[in-house]
């Protein structure tokens, strides 16, 4: 069960504090925090607490002491749900923070800290330990963390970075700007600098970027009671795993510390180490590295340049690569670009920088349609009403194409197809014919029925028909060949957004149904 | 680096084997596999090497004996890349898949199997191991699995579920109709029965359905030796981390095999024991448990039921949770429903089945644009130029929906911003409403030069003017607060596709565009 929080304003009155600290014991709470102060005649008060009943039940246990009807009273369990409570809190009492910070996990603290205005915000962090300090920066975006260091002293970001372990500073200065990034190396210990020269040589989308070096690596004349000692005394971030090199670093293969604990204490590594089946290179894409490691089951991947072993990729951080490129395949295939990190920290300008000039591009094309439109303007002025299923048309067929984007995106995305295969673009091909035939018919009978109901003219009728036959089937193929055509081109294949294949679908209904219109009147 | 493969079909002559294989080795490979056979006097040879070569160095090598013009040679990494070449092989020559599953990773084995035409994957899979043929069961989706137990028999069925432990033969079995599940169960060893009863009870989306019971599970009395004996001798799936229980099964907490090592021998389990954090219900929703383990950042999230343990979520299951429900959201987002487990061995009648429907529910919302565009004929047959722009009006205005729709799912995924959050809702509304305000600003100016250069006419320029700034404010918080509306309605996000956003564009742009010329025009 996870602790429970009680937010309480009312009119203070005396002994209030005890009557509600009485009441919460008394249904067997363990009272882990309880903050509080009078602004007003108003009292605050905060409690967080260990129970094992329900929220109802302490929400109940404190009404029947406040007895206040104006009284605000909130209970919820400490975690994400309880982010608005103690946003009020602590916007009126920052200095608090360091207070909370030893009841609350580090991802809800950073969560409270971001919604807070900024004075109160400073003040927040200034009461943080540095300890805390760097957990937050370690989760938090680059927007962010650069409002962080703005706001915190160098001194005490100094003394942050020094709790974090040396891959884990260098993934917060990864945040930084470089002026401010190589400020802070010259006065880090040498060790840091290091590191630092090591993977900040990475863009932090590779493979570079995402492994750890943090693991014992061993000679193979080593022996497993040597590996389990390192294991035992070590502060590694992966304490399951160690790699086993020859004399040049050249990796022999990875030993798991299961492995190690049903050997002979003096069996040498090189006996023991598995070969690894894949390695990549630093320069390799996470995307590519989280398919390859899903693919063949992988919970740690070597990284290797020049025949020398330079770390792993665990398959924990993997998770959240997956959690991000999913995001940023959204992102792409609603049509925007993916600068904006995070939607709460995001200013104004950088929406509007990430949104507007797809939007701009989009409408230049769909612009087309305008001109095409306009083009046959003598058409329409002769039957209004086919006016009326332009909107319809166009709408059917951007829906069939999106469908048929999402399916092949997601069928790449998992490895099911893949761009290069001659066999599988022609499977896709059939596989869409048939379906979007199908799809096509159905719609075809529909619209000719509905088309007639509406306009009463066979021949508008015909027309909406015959042209949703065409569109459907073009859109479809299109749609599910211009994801494999991205991919081939080196794109990923999420750029082919929706809006994109939509606008194209715009541009060809204009045209198709409009001709056939002239056909059919003339 | 990946072992390399090497295909060649060629007009047969004595010792063509010989020269390309002397060739090879030439070269430093060392060969592991050579297959070949003859047939209308062309022969086919594949080679699986290991070399440190680049891939075109061995195709020279093999072209310099070869010699012959038409010859079809192809080389490639093994792997995902390989699949078209040995899927040629294959079809021809299927029970060779017996000798390849020694030099093939079962998930290329898989995806080669998936590909080929029924005979010859009946006689591929025939040929195969048990142990092989296990893990192509347990990767498969549930289409693939119904096909394979179709074609094997009953009896190599059991021996490759004996050779999976049982709680990975339970996940097999899930994918098995339950007619065929029972006389399984019946069959196999009792273990494999009380397992299957432990976790076929939950959903395989939930949280019951993706754990793991499979690791020592140790009382509080029990020392630190006795563990490490566990995680020595016993054969589990987890076996970096023990959970210590109580007397009534009530979890203590868990303990890293890392913190066993460095304490000594005689420390009790229930003293270094970490109380989780957090825990969660076997009937969690899988999504719900991903978001919380990386918000966490957790690496085994114990499964607790009426206060008893019954397993943990191991973070590497996680990822693979992460992109089957990407794969979901996209598919959604896109408006289809998502049925279709693998899209290369769906039937096209899921394939319809899973559009269709959706598709014919947006047809029958935007058909509401054409009796709206009809009802205001008379408009448009004063100003057949008016209907030039609504295309051009709708798909800035679904776009800029699509957008919003894309940013607040992706927001929502990432857990940062929160539906039940009434300061998440108003910070949204703030920044949708200054955003949206500068792209409507911005897409009005350019709306009416671009109305006024086509048409000639301010009244229409003025009318698509006003029309696409009502429109754009109005489709970006549609857009931004749909798909929190749907969470809070218990309905997943992502479900708020962009053909639902668009479709509702699409109906007040026709009112509203109608509304207004008719406003100017009069």
């Amino acid at each position: 069960m996870p602790n429970v929080i009680a937010y309480i304003k009312t009119r203070d009155r005396p002994g209030l504090l005890q009557d509600v600290t009485r009441s919460l014991t008394g249904i067997g709470a363990n009272i882990l925090l309880s903050l509080g102060y009078v602004e007003d005649k108003m009292a605050v008060l905060l409690f967080i607490i260990e129970i094992s009943r329900e929220i109802e039940d302490v929400e109940g246990a404190i009404r029947s002491v406040v007895k206040d009807p104006e009284a605000r009273i909130e209970v919820s369990y400490v975690g994400p749900d309880a982010v608005d409570i103690l946003q009020d809190f602590l916007e009126s009492r920052p200095e608090l923070a360091g207070t909370l910070e030893r009841v609350l996990e580090p991802p809800d603290l950073h969560d409270i800290i971001l919604r807070l205005s900024e004075g109160a915000a400073r003040r927040a962090l200034a009461a943080l330990s540095p300890r805390t300090l760097a957990w937050i920066l370690e989760i938090a975006d680059k927007q962010t963390v650069e409002g962080i260091v703005r706001w915190v002293e160098l001194n005490r970001l100094l003394q942050a970075l020094k709790e974090l372990d040396p891959d884990e500073a260098v993934d917060v200065l990864q945040k930084i700007d470089e002026q401010l990034r190589r400020r802070l190396l010259a006065l880090l210990p040498p060790e840091y600098k290091k590191q630092a020269g090591a993977l900040l040589r990475y863009p932090p989308d590779s493979a570079g970027g995402i492994m750890t070096s943090s693991l014992p690596v061993l000679k193979g004349y080593e022996t497993a009671a040597v590996a389990l000692y390192h294991l035992r005394s070590g502060d590694y971030d992966i304490r399951d795993t160690i790699a086993v090199v020859d004399g040049a670093g050249r990796l022999l293969g990875l030993v798991e510390v299961s492995d190690l604990l049903s050997q002979p204490p003096n069996a040498r590594l090189e006996d023991i180490a598995r070969r690894p089946r894949v390695t990549v290179s630093p320069w390799e894409d996470q995307e590519t590295v989280a398919r390859l490691m899903l693919r063949y089951y992988l919970r740690r991947l070597p990284v290797v340049e020049d025949d020398r072993f330079l770390g792993v990729i665990a398959i924990e951080d993997v998770a959240y690569v997956l959690a991000e490129e999913a995001a940023e395949d959204i992102a792409k295939l609603v049509g925007s670009e993916v600068p904006v990190e995070r939607y709460v920290s995001a200013r104004i300008k950088e929406l509007v920088k990430a949104r507007l000039p797809w939007l701009l591009i989009i409408y230049l094309i769909e612009s087309i349609t305008a001109n095409v439109l306009k083009s046959y303007e003598h058409v329409i002025a002769r039957a209004a009403v086919l006016a009326a299923f332009i909107p319809l048309i166009m709408g059917t067929g951007g829906n069939v194409g999106s469908q048929a984007v999402g399916l092949i995106i997601r069928a790449l995305a998992l490895g099911e197809v893949s761009e290069r295969s001659r066999s599988d673009a022609l499977l896709i091909v059939r596989k869409e014919l048939a379906t979007s035939s199908i799809i096509a018919l159905a719609f075809s009978l529909v619209g000719l029925g509905f088309a007639y109901a509406v306009s009463r003219s066979m021949l508008v009728a015909l027309a909406v028909a015959s042209t949703l036959f065409t569109v459907i089937l073009f859109a479809d193929l299109a749609g599910a060949l211009l994801p494999l055509a991205a991919r081939r081109a080196g794109v990923d294949p999420a750029s082919v957004s929706t809006p994109l294949i939509t606008t194209i679908v715009d541009v060809s209904v204009a045209f198709i149904y409009m001709h056939i219109a002239l056909i059919l009147l003339s």
